[in-house]
């Protein structure tokens, strides 16, 4: 998510405390939460760092055993959970009973994936006497945890991307401790579900300090700057990441910083797609649209549709017809409105429903809709390409192959980029633009659309920048431990003082890389093996 | 490699070209090389960026030819490239041989990783319509070259770490168009070694712009902050690397920079391995230390020996009848002789050999070993902890082992940890002392030395800052491709529109995770694969 012309947290400081806001009633819910203060984020960050080697040293049943003690926790704790997220974002039971699941369902497969092994990248190179320029000694090779994550939680899924969600689950499942810095948009939810994941880290056998909250923007400001802390989380706005990632890069000893930002997520249309299948594509772009009221990660920003597509009626029909619930916050809100205001202010957009104002009371906004020519969206790019977070899109409409190329040209990196067009009469196109969208985005989205992320083995959930701060990482799916994880070579070590999966034997297993291939057997005698690689 | 006070290479900038000088001799070799205009820069990485989509595009089998071709290529010159690099670096005709045969070798063992395809981490979830909270659509995820690679090559291994050295061959086998900045102290070996792999690309069917070089200072400034440049690798000093490091992180859009800096390389040896055997850790460790004259980045600056240990004149022996050859350049030996008097001027040092100076031609200079006991250390760590590039150490001399912690605690993060010890009667310390290693390095040596870094599957060179920027990759081995890829997921294409290596068909056999099963072969139809992870 992002917007850069959101009103930073600045403001948030002066008060000293996070208040939960009822998104439908501009209401207070719950008690404040104060601010923590920096001796507080010492003392967290202190406690996680004692925890790390013991943590790091548990076995990996022991280590699974922790996410699944979390994800039960979390799942006892349904009802309570769903009623004071629901309280301080709005969202909906629906939406966030289906989102408690994939958090759920998210620690349960972090801890599937601990067991298997493979993500520990166990390499083992037996010694070859023979080998040039020198002879080649023992070396086992694995991955190590880095040491205390900083996680950011995300105003947008209070769950899968907060105190118990993703980045948490992935530096747990990587065997490092967690410091979360709360977003202040749901104090009362973070609270609550700190409480659940530490008590039953506790209960599981994690050392104390393997999971630590905090709150305020200068208590993760502190946070991401902490000698203790070696790696940070982030999914939200793009100034906001931008300025923790800064910090992270300027510190005396540089850490990694994965965030995941802004991202426009253009959908290209085909004339053969719109011709087979126009309506449908027009209800089920408002349906991607306006799910969660805008405010996902994956929103489809950018519909390009060939000129003379005619769905204006089609699209209006949809958006009138779309129940869109409140925006999270105020300053989303305020975000929403100026970034809605300066799209809508460009000459040559075209407004396919009225643009309104909404006097309701909440955080409640009108969706917006403009049409606007692919010239023009070059022309006004720095205006038009801000992300506006929250119901809005751009219809981009493009004459031919080149004009289409060239607004494409100009966007950023994205997350995800979709197309919908003809398999068999369109297929030279479509691998032209899946070809183009390779370059440019993370996933790559056929005949459907980007929101909705399956957390998976396969899943990339990260892009070019602005989507994220590393875009060789993803933040979504198994292979986002890789993030927090460390390799370390031991070079000729006696068996009994190797680590226990890197020695002969193979008890739990594990898929390890043994003179380069791939065996989930022990180590056998070298003479029993494939010649060195 | 690193010290901090070496000087800056903003003398060169001046001047206006490389030219190579003799280190035996202080006399220029070759004709100087002039320095990379701006305007030159920007038209090499603009024929980069050209570059990248046809060579990420080649078929797999025709990306490792490239690495072989090569490879052949430096083969095939290995009189010119001994002779040119001994003139330029005065490292002498054997270790210069052993280091081209390693060159030669790591291009083509990057080549069969290529062909193994494993580093390509394809990832395949086929659809589940039962998947909670929401059915899972089909997702094929692979990592796809990065982009344009800038690659600052080493003074100190002017082959194995240079123009064709291990970031070019990694680059090059995750599919990326590369510019090498070359290093100054051997410009004519950059000239040559550049044309060499660039004919030979060219002749292999890579695209024009598929290696780039550059020359100068300000040209490597430009390099690393070029729009068109994805990533950054390095190796060199802890000054250069960071300010490096500082422009890829504030650039518009930050990319990685993969710097390897600079390392103590601690080495513990416990009583029972001087009681065992002493006299010849001490002839081991005078060997390791002046290597290449103590020019590597893994040379063991710190040997720690327990008080009384009774080796100061087998050290001493050592030392003498030790071959030390000349520096590779005037900054590096300026560096040198700022840094030992340093460390010899602090009290409480003892010189194990005399300090001398040497007035000998050229950039040699002598040997120098201090004693200083562990507490001395702690006390000086600002001065003794700065790293003196070249044949210089200290041995840290310890009490109990809390004396030892405390000393081990002062050091930052480093390459390799060594140690020497009794494996059956000091089980137990050793696993402590391993357990420290694992937190503060990246490559653990027992009972060896820590210089010479083999090239396989296995291998880490790397560890925390400062070490490196970015400890959790490698600059050697492998998985060194892993810093310039990035994962793409493809969901729900149709067969003929996914890359090849996605479909369900296998035919380069290549190991791919599919519904978190590892298999080289086929997709077989979901009924007869293991239930979806």
């Amino acid at each position: 998510m992002s917007a850069r012309s959101i009103p930073s947290e600045e403001w948030v400081v002066t008060v000293g405390f996070d208040q939960g806001m009822n998104p439908a009633t501009g209401e207070p819910v719950g008690a404040p939460v104060p601010h923590t203060t920096a001796a507080e984020v010492d003392r967290v960050c202190r406690e996680a760092a004692a925890a790390a080697p013991a943590l790091a040293g548990m076995p990996i049943p022991a280590r699974a055993e922790l996410l699944r003690a979390a994800a039960r926790a979390m799942e006892r704790a349904r009802g309570q959970i769903v009623a004071v997220a629901d309280q301080e974002t709005g969202l909906g039971a629906t939406r966030l009973g289906s989102e408690l699941t994939r958090t759920v369902g998210q620690l349960e497969l972090f801890a599937d994936a601990v067991i298997e092994g493979s993500v520990l990248e166990i390499v083992i190179d037996l010694p070859d006497p023979s080998a040039r320029p020198a002879p080649r000694p023992d070396l086992r090779r694995m991955l190590v945890p880095l040491g205390p994550v900083a996680v950011f939680a995300a105003s947008n899924f209070p769950l899968a991307f907060s105190v118990a969600g993703g980045d948490t689950a992935s530096a747990l499942a990587a065997g490092c401790p967690v410091v979360v810095k709360a977003h202040s948009g749901h104090p009362g939810l973070s609270v609550l579900c700190g409480q659940l994941v530490g008590e039953a880290l506790t209960r599981a056998g994690a050392p104390a300090g393997s999971i630590g909250l905090v709150h305020g923007t200068d208590a993760g400001r502190a946070l991401v700057t902490h000698p203790a802390i070696a790696a940070g989380g982030f999914t939200g706005s793009q100034a906001a990441g931008r300025a923790l990632f800064d910090l992270a890069s300027q510190r005396p000893d540089p850490i990694p910083f994965y965030g995941e930002l802004g991202s426009l997520n253009p959908t290209v249309v085909t004339p053969g797609a719109v011709a087979a299948q126009g309506a449908e594509l027009a209800a089920g772009f408002v349906g991607s649209l306006t799910l969660g009221a805008g405010q996902f990660c994956t929103k489809p920003g950018l519909l390009f549709l060939p000129k003379g597509h005619d769905l204006d009626a089609a699209l209006a029909d949809a958006l009138r017809s779309a129940t869109v619930g409140p925006l999270l916050n105020a300053r989303i809100r305020i975000g929403y409105l100026q970034t809605a205001a300066a799209h809508a202010s460009v000459r040559g957009t075209r407004p396919i429903v009225p643009v309104t104002d909404v006097s309701a009371a909440g955080y409640r906004v009108a969706p917006q809709l403009l049409a606007v020519p692919a010239t023009e969206l070059v022309a006004n790019a720095d205006t038009l390409l801000e992300e506006c977070f929250g119901p809005a899109a751009l219809v981009v409409e493009y004459g031919d192959a080149d004009d289409l190329d060239r607004a494409l040209g100009a966007l950023p990196g994205s997350l995800t980029a979709t197309l919908h067009a003809d398999p068999t009469t369109e297929a030279d196109v479509a691998r032209r633009l899946i070809g183009w969208f390779t370059a440019r985005a993370g996933r790559i989205v056929w005949a459907s659309w980007p929101t909705g992320v399956a957390v998976t083995w396969a899943m990339q959930h990260g892009g070019p920048w602005p989507a994220t701060t590393a875009s060789i990482h993803t933040s979504v799916g198994i292979t986002a431990v890789r993030r927090f994880q460390r390799p370390v070579v031991y070079q000729g070590l006696p068996e009994p003082l190797l680590p226990e999966l890197l020695r002969d034997d193979n008890p739990l297993g594990i898929t390890r890389r043994i003179n380069g291939v791939l065996s989930a057997g022990p180590v056998l005698a070298a003479r029993d093996l494939p010649a060195p690689a």
